[in-house]
């Protein structure tokens, strides 16, 4: 394990895959690994790219990781398809794409598909990003092929949140959307060259124009830690690109760096990576209670409580109180 | 909060909507209120209903309400819009269709957006099933407007998920749709009297023969509690529907009640009962034991702890443990 973690330091693409396949499986090594690493991480700038399928993300993740070796920067990318169990499956169009980034080794492309619950995902998302902030990747992309929830709450590990349109998508879709724009600090319209490019950019004005964004300047109040929390002081601008063909890359690259800048200003970054770490610390707390506890109690007992739950002689709070009472 | 119970139990309207909203708030009285219902839960029988946007799966639900209605059932519907934080916003077109099943005392329909994290609205989700179970809903349908993952998550709270496809939707949208052919145990195919529609269903049949619940059958291990896990025993049948005339209903219906059957008799009821009571008593583990150390923590250890995890002088895990061992 130590041989894994130095080599993943050192920056072994083959560590690094292997490390990633541990910490996806949450296994007994994950754990270990991701303590040896936790001290290495806190400098990858995480960005999270979403949007309906068909809007050109993968193409515009491309560029942008182009763009930032241009800079000297090495770039992280994890393409996620919460919908598709397969791994290898239907959408690794979308994957082979990105055929003529594998070259670079200043890049490193990860596909995640999802095992199970969406929980499971974004621990898992969570744990791959950590992994390649440790080894050295200085702008980690999450890249989501989707238009639903999913994507609230992987944007939620992400800095900044880019989320992609395109013209000429059903108003069905766009409004499906709705939630998805609350997440947004940038938003892009891809194949700008299309007729119907204006007409999206100005329906974006508007529905931002509605947004609780908005409101909430106006005195609203919004639960703090919620995905939909105003981003006070700054204005999601809506950038125009043409992915085939390279155009608003630099642009959008420039804004990302822009949002990162304000993010550090503003103490707003700080403020996140404290609430991060207290979320961290909390589930850690719950982890090791709950092993500890299950260690002490007997598979009889345990057995015996959840028949009586399930007979609804009791409920699983008065339940869980007994247990912890018995036990402490 | 007795005499809120006591009339919930009794089949009180206005009070089912009041206890609704107080577990939907998660506050403290959420779980003093869910304690008292509990016992009376565990007859209701949950129907998941998903599909992507205009599959016409509201007009669907209300078929099915009414067919219920007249097998002298009562009926709750709860209707999400997983991507939707504008609670009143743009999807309540959906439920003004729902307006024909408002008069009838047998029928209760609540609609929920989703507030910040899927995390929440899952447990949202599970627990106004539970309020409506304890109110006496022999049938619970939950419909879900989306394409994602949140839709598979929703989908683990019900005993029977039935997928809504209809003929003319893109390529694109049917490859992102594959995860959640996963869950599937019943297929709709609405506007079956469209043009494409045995295509359609033609489509539905490759792709089941392809997915790894048919792959798992020769052995292909799966993990346990993955919503992909094979549902043995039960090969999802395929029922062509023309909800908005009402056509297809009835052996929709007898289909939901056949699959409830297989369940019962084959154990898997009781089982997934067992598995979920099983994890109801964790989270309420869980939860005590954090509230029960938080009140032992000062603030300025907390604050102390996660500022020396966020300057990576630790991990949160090492921190946990001896934050743990000093308070045992």
């Amino acid at each position: 394990m130590d041989e894994l973690v130095r080599r993943v330091l050192d920056g072994d693409r083959r560590a690094l895959a292997r490390a990633i396949s541990i910490v996806e499986d949450d296994g007994e090594d994950a754990r270990e690994l991701l303590m040896a690493l936790y001290p290495h991480t806190g400098r990858g700038y995480v960005i999270g790219v979403t949007g309906a399928p068909g809007t050109g993300k993968s193409t515009l993740v491309n560029n942008m990781a182009k763009e930032y070796r241009k800079r000297g920067l090495r770039v992280g990318i994890i393409a996620i398809d919460p919908t598709s169990p397969f791994s290898g499956g239907a959408l690794l169009g979308d994957r082979v794409r990105m055929k003529d980034l594998s070259g670079d080794p200043g890049i490193f492309i990860r596909s995640m598909a999802t095992r199970g619950s969406l929980g499971g995902l974004a621990k898992a998302t969570s744990d791959v990003i950590m992994v390649m902030d440790a080894a050295g990747y200085d702008r980690i992309i999450v890249e989501t092929v989707g238009v639903g929830q999913a994507e609230v709450d992987i944007a939620s590990e992400a800095h900044t949140t880019i989320v992609v349109e395109s013209p000429g998508l059903g108003d069905e879709i766009q409004a499906i959307k709705a939630g998805i724009l609350e997440i947004a600090d940038i938003f892009v319209v891809n194949k700008a060259d299309r007729e119907g490019a204006d007409h999206t950019v100005m329906a974006l004005k508007m529905m931002l124009g509605l947004s609780p964004k908005t409101v909430a300047h106006h005195g609203k109040v919004m639960k703090t830690g919620d995905a939909t929390l105003p981003k006070e002081g700054w204005t999601p601008p809506i950038v125009k690109t043409v992915a085939i063909r390279n155009e608003g890359t630099k642009e959008l690259v420039d804004l990302i760096e822009r949002h990162a800048e304000y993010l550090r200003k503003s103490g707003q970054l700080e403020e996140r990576e404290l609430k991060r770490t207290q979320a961290d610390i909390t589930n850690a707390l719950q982890n090791l209670f709950l092993e500890n506890l299950l260690s002490h109690i007997t598979e009889s007992e345990w057995s015996e409580a959840v028949k009586s739950v399930a007979a609804r002689d009791t409920d699983p709070y008065s339940k869980a109180k007994e247990m912890l009472e018995r036990h402490s």
